[in-house]
């Protein structure tokens, strides 16, 4: 019903929504945050219709509570995706805004089909 | 930049990839089943854009381990949420397809806006 | 090879670390605060040597975000659990202690089996 | 209140709840597997009272779904771990045992303290 490009943009969606709530509360580091970036990356690729995935960790916000470490928080995050659905692209981003972890469309482009003679 | 309707379907797969990953593995049973609906609707009604959420567990596969319970797994959702930006509404639904946990869009709609004079 | 007693503890430690983990990131707000601590505790009670289990969350530190709603952080704990193995009890708690989200026992007694003639 | 050994072992329960509830559900396949693996190990490690942790996740059930992935499941789970509270040690495992992911008190023992003069 709906067309390629929203069915992107669904995705998208789906694809930052879960990777938000299986990750967020981890135990993390400056030392280990290299090794979680990857992680996430390598377990979002796996999933139908990503294209690509980039997870930056914001080490600045990783304070040490008491017993030397901290959790991966939301205001953290720093996540690219691409997904594609037919010839249609979505690109969207989980990264801060105004001090909340906010999710949105960046931009959506079609390739052209090429035409049947 | 997207249209008012293209949020809301990207605001439908936030929610429903996030309370997927939110919510599975949560150990239940027939009797605490409408416990862990009931808490599901009010944790996702509170997002913004969401104006509708229904979750039914299917309790037929709520099958007792060794230790006299269950998990909440993937197969056992059917959720249906709609979600609104501007005068666009979304509805989408997770359900099991042929034997995976599937997403989609089941329609959405516009209401005409109330014309200035 | 262990005791009783130690069983008592090592299971009342998985259970509060598991439901840390399982329900932390849950939006939740002061109106919804009650659904969410019914649903922890008909979770957790269904799980093997779990005799007890009480949750209280924090609505005082449910602030709103700009979106009106807060998540579930660890702070916000409150649980007291009681697990049984065999004759011997052990009462657990998570609860803020200086910042931090702690586990500890809080006790723990034996029962004296019935003498048998 | 209680012993060392007591804590260790209260730790140990809480690291496995923990962790379990953390990753279970990953999406995982043959190829992330290792990659996940190192992720949950420097996370754990970072948690107070934990000296070794490894993690072994069995990729003869890391069965496709019809979309080319698995997630990871409790049953995929071989956890070893080794808390410290003092100069006692607890050695616990996460493995199936009979279809099920069961958590374990290996071993413990005391190192003898010093003799003072």
């Amino acid at each position: 019903m709906e067309s390629d490009r929203e069915r992107a943009i669904f995705e998208a969606g789906i694809k930052l929504g879960a990777l938000y709530h299986q990750w967020v509360g981890t135990p993390i580091s400056r030392e280990s945050a290299a090794s979680i970036e990857t992680a996430i990356e390598k377990a979002v690729i796996l999933q139908p219709f990503v294209e690509e995935i980039t997870v930056r960790l914001d080490s600045s916000l990783m304070n040490e509570n008491r017993f030397g470490y901290s959790e991966l928080a939301g205001l953290m995050f720093d996540v690219e995706i691409v997904t594609r659905v037919g010839f249609s692209y979505c690109r969207a981003r989980l990264a801060p805004e105004r001090g909340y972890p906010f999710m949105r469309i960046e931009e959506y482009h079609e390739i052209p089909g090429i035409p049947r003679h």
